[in-house]
């Protein structure tokens, strides 16, 4: 227990580390300063504290919204999946059995059948679209539920892998495959649309080989995100799991001419780990920076103090003012008057958190009528009038949301290349990570072959690509290749 | 396997129990029929489908934004407690060892030490409060997590006592008792404002007896609902824990004179049993009945078939164009066309589900320019003006929503009685189970010989009873006593 207490503490220690320096060590130290996260004595677990959490919840209030519109609706399936449901679908067994959590005992007794702790939900969920399909008018089902799962992992990073994350699991059984494609599509739709627009991180959204697919999956879509460092995190995923559940559970419904059918099935998640891609996409030296789409608070107000009563009082009526002004306009805005602290200790403290603007108010604003702004992201001052400071702050949000993603999409332009055969692609992968874009054969036993030497894996083939069926060679093996795929080393 | 499926589907093969002739059967099949629930095939697990979860959401809703208001700040830990944790509160361990669910086994390797899942959190939760907080500056702290806890039960009900349930929790700790006190009355102020508002259910409210207090608080709360049947649902406690965690975990502060002090901590939650409350308090023999501030849909509207496509599509569009009315104002509100299934089938399916008003529409109520309203609460038929039935509809929700909870009030107090004695206790209880007043000495032994001998035990003083430091006699044991408690047999 010392360990870890001394583990969470060590930071203060030291200053931040540099982002440029250590992106690792930077990672760990900005949670833990920005108060998102903490380490658990429960091996790769983590405690998700309140300026962490705050991110979790609005992205639950944007999606499920989304989901509602599309009439998926909310449910909740318990946590414990008897060992023998997992058996029913061969390569869903395979991939999760590895990283499974099991209950032995319960109630002070042993129990005669081990359960496991949820993974992920498509063998419970299944097993009962088998009791409440019977008929294609039954159909589409749409389901989703907001939850914990777990996967023991060896290696373990605060929201980019932990052994329990949040997430939410959208289940959905259709009468043929379009019909579950079209769903498979609009959950990648949703996904993209947080991470551009709430996010502003631009992903790259496609398709997953053979070998990185979904345990069960006929196909598998994945966004993924360019971190700074050239390494890939995969964001968020929906699956086409065809038939092969549905064959396992007898799920089958009655179609238009009273025959009976298998249902396609989908499932498609987004967990915590998003934070941590917000983290590391946007974060810098002097902490997190948060989008105003995402940000807990997108404005916080300093009053300056001043020896002067009445100016201080001035300066803070002022700034309360501006506060009620930007609530009514939608700004979440924080007022911080805690004079105890020094200026330059509130400074530090919001731009760790990444509160994407800042406004001081002094005896010296307050006399010219105005208020001086900091923006978060790039540190640019500027003077706002007072009278029109509302109309200033909502413009500056904008431009700040929209610079963010700029920026996300110009680090992923930097950060992705193309390679002209194997040696090429180790050699940029040995001078710096980076999404590498080379045309491949698709053959799983490359792919094993490319991870063993340089462990990179594909990300996925993109799907805004447009040079399909091209008579490529593959850049590792020589064998034909019909499309290019993104490689990288991953998280 | 196949058990569980037939016991969810048994019900179909005839009617619906009347809830008079067996309250219990009656509960079973509502929840099955309304699509509230299922049974999971893991011992006292269940599924909550999408017409019960929309109840918890609102909940969540609801509780939500007054926990915002008052500053406590959303939280996530871990699910695990390593064992030794438990061991630092002995009492807590005590009541709550029994129930645990344990897991042995993750990752594919038996594990050093067993965890725990949680069954509730002020361990982990304190242990993280001894990091956090060094100074009386620190305080107050008021969090609390939106999770699922696991208590391995020997009998259980869907909603009222699963092995796995939904709650909220929260935790806070203070710099004294009177601060801690101020919190744990606010707690239970919100739930009670809950039931009585939103659920419609008048709820006694009071302190729990040495024997039925929390494991591990000094002095616990409760919301107690009056049945049905006569007997008790615990439905949501607010606790004072006192220093006892605080000592274990070495919570300690420098207070404004230098000096440490254990801080006084509280906690309190409400469940998914609260849906269950709300089910059996409210329903009747044609199934569920929501109060309007909890219904998923509080106005269903029937446009009535006709052979006549001219007059058909007339009735579509004015239910459409009252349903667009209806939700400008708020009103939650589904229009239902499905021209397949008949009238008579689709009023039952309203009335199973619970929505508290249908409105009809069909040639004959165009040609009024009127629409039949049916109230669900006591099938009451009324015909509305079209031109002002969106006014008409919003005062009779209102009236609705205060009637159920008049109803319910007139339950209570025709439930609760006063006893004289041990010998008319029993009697009492014999002839129908009831809340039965009392004066009550307060000795746990007392209880205990109570309980042996009826199944009643203590449920609350009530906070509103001003009869306190009479000269009573036990009605048990007839040693002195101060105050009366009610009494019952529970959930």
């Amino acid at each position: 227990m010392k360990r870890i207490k001394n583990m969470n503490k060590s930071f203060e220690k030291k200053g931040l580390t540099k982002k440029s320096e250590n992106i690792s060590d930077w990672y760990h130290d900005v949670i833990l300063r920005a108060e998102l996260a903490e380490y658990s004595d429960v091996k790769g677990c983590m405690i998700i504290r309140p300026n962490g959490y705050a991110i979790w919840e609005k992205t639950q209030a944007v999606l499920d919204a989304w989901f509602k519109e599309y009439d998926v609706k909310n449910v909740y399936f318990p946590i414990f999946v008897p060992m023998e449901l997992f058996e029913k679908e061969k390569k869903h067994v395979e991939g999760f059995a590895p990283e499974l959590a099991v209950v032995t005992h319960a109630g002070g007794e042993k129990l005669a059948e081990p359960l496991a702790i949820r993974p992920t939900s498509e063998t419970v969920i299944t097993q009962k679209f088998a009791d409440w399909i019977q008929s294609h008018r039954d159909l589409p089902m749409k389901l989703n539920q907001w939850c914990n799962v777990v996967r023991w992992e060896k290696r373990t990073y605060p929201f980019l892998r932990t052994s329990e994350f949040l997430w939410q699991e959208g289940h959905t059984v259709h009468k043929d495959k379009d019909d579950a494609m079209a769903m498979v599509m609009q959950a990648l739709e949703w996904y993209k649309k947080y991470y551009e627009e709430v996010l502003a991180i631009s992903p790259y959204v496609g398709l997953k080989s053979e070998n990185e697919k979904f345990a069960g999956a006929d196909l598998t879509y994945s966004i993924e995100l360019v971190m700074p460092d050239g390494k890939a995190l995969q964001a968020a995923t929906s699956h086409y799991l065809g038939q092969n559940f549905a064959k396992g559970f007898d799920v089958e419904y009655l179609d238009e001419t009273g025959k009976k059918q298998y249902v396609h099935q989908t499932s498609w998640g987004l967990s915590t780990r998003a934070i941590g891609g917000l983290i590391l996409t946007h974060g810098d030296d002097s902490g997190v920076v948060l989008p105003p789409e995402i940000a807990f608070a997108q404005v916080v107000i300093i009053p300056i103090n001043n020896k002067d009563e009445t100016v201080q009082q001035k300066a803070l009526d002022a700034a309360n003012d501006l506060a009620k002004d930007l609530k009514k306009h939608k700004v979440r805005v924080i007022v911080d008057a805690d004079y105890k602290s020094s200026l330059g200790t509130k400074i530090n403290n919001w731009e760790l958190k990444g509160v994407p603007l800042r406004l001081e108010l002094g005896a010296k604003e307050l006399e010219a009528q105005e208020v001086q702004a900091v923006r978060r992201d790039n540190f640019e001052k500027s003077k706002l009038k007072l009278a029109s400071a509302t109309e200033s702050v909502v413009a500056m949000l904008e431009t700040i949301q929209s610079d963010l993603y700029k920026k996300s999409e110009a680090l992923k332009r930097s950060l992705t290349v193309e390679a002209d055969g194997i040696q090429d692609f180790k050699r940029i992968l040995n001078e710096q990570k980076a999404f590498i874009r080379v045309p491949w054969c698709e053959d799983p036993a490359c792919e094993d072959r490319v991870k063993a030497e340089t462990k990179a894996t594909s990300r996925v083939f993109e799907l805004d690509r447009i040079d399909e069926n091209q008579d490529y060679k593959c850049f590792a093996c020589g064998k034909k290749a019909h499309r290019k795929w993104l490689f990288a080393q991953s998280y």
